[in-house]
């Protein structure tokens, strides 16, 4: 009986494994570039680990030369580059996974995005800005990308970057 | 000794179920009519199951005619209309749960409440707003519904809406 | 075999435990004087455990005497005074997390912090601000103290408290 069952459980292991998509490869398909994690500056890290749980720290839209996305959605920024922010913030999220754990293959689900948009008292779209995040977790991960969320405003974030982005991972 | 063991926390376990509040019961017997989740028009879901904690997505006072209560607390809003949307926003945080999990007693414990409202610069009166959705998960589950909770002004929430708030809470 | 695995383990546990460092002691030794808690005056509480994690409410600059430090950052206080208000903050989480563990030896980790600044809409150094609560988390707890962190800026926070953070912690 304890071999049927193993020997069941091992044929959909197998099954599950062979229809798995590799993640790392979804990124380069999607032609996303990862980009170098940087260290912080002050006495906090990237993520940090609790039991299969990884909390990643609230990232910019950091780009690859270093500088970061900056600006109010509503004043200097329109909602399409505002998403294009939200986009640029999910790579970095990206990249710190990859670093953290190795290979974005141990993501087994994206469980929580908190977006917080720079903008002006009148703005209120910030759904239409952070999904350029969702959009960019789902088109990697898929279902398992899909997360619960909140969008909302903020008057002022650091350094004036457009968006910024923390979120919850389950791994492996 | 195995068996007297388990007899003990058999009669324990039976106790505590005789004195098990049924809080589908509760919410029905105290007039709050929830409402039918939306389903959320991106790529997030309203809420996200790891182990034993469900993370439920930032909710706005969603009204049972589709329409939400909107309104800058501090200006057009005073803290009683804030009070009653976050009380609103709290029977919709409950109705995703209803719907997420077959029923509300399968809440172990509300853990954790980000309560964001929607105000003027000058308003200081976060806490007495959001006690609208602290209260209700009080009315509902007891003591089981006490709660970590950060209650906080923001400049901007989508579509203006009064308040948005988050709950992380422990599931059976 | 057992027991030579078992006899690694122990002298394994033994060493952790000889490098251990009290942190009640060095509470004492960096010179921080622990508020007594208050009790909140509506429905939630200061902390929920929830399997090993414990989730801290936000906590503003409490002090000793039951004033707390207010005001906005980049108006009436400047990046120092804001600094030493998340430290203050700091002090108030744990003095939560002493009183609901009974000893900050309990703490495994800080894993979390949420640190919300009370600013204008031009602010720019949340970071800067926040790091009065993350160097005396590592001050305390040393590389276990190291968190991750979103540090952003809000319109309002009650009672025009200059800083609101919430945490979460790995227990024992």
């Amino acid at each position: 009986m304890k071999y049927i069952i193993a020997a069941i459980t091992l044929a959909f292991a197998n099954t599950s494994l062979a229809q798995k998509v590799d993640y790392d490869k979804k990124v380069e398909e999607l032609g996303i570039q990862l980009i170098a994690p940087t260290k912080p500056i002050a006495n906090y890290v990237k993520a940090v680990r609790t039991g299969n749980l990884l909390f990643l720290s609230g990232h910019g839209p950091s780009k690859a030369d270093g500088t970061s996305i900056t600006g109010k959605v509503g004043a200097e920024m329109t909602i399409e580059e505002g998403y294009a922010a939200a986009k640029q913030a999910g790579i970095s999220l990206l990249s710190t996974m990859k670093a953290e754990l190795g290979s974005l293959n141990k993501v087994k689900r994206v469980v929580k995005v908190l977006g917080m948009v720079n903008c002006t008292p009148e703005f209120g779209d910030q759904p239409k800005v952070i999904n350029g995040c969702s959009d960019l977790m789902v088109a990697v991960f898929g279902d398992k990308g899909k997360h619960a969320r909140s969008a909302v405003g903020m008057n002022a974030l650091p350094n004036n970057i457009t968006v910024e982005i923390e979120i919850i991972v389950e791994v492996e």
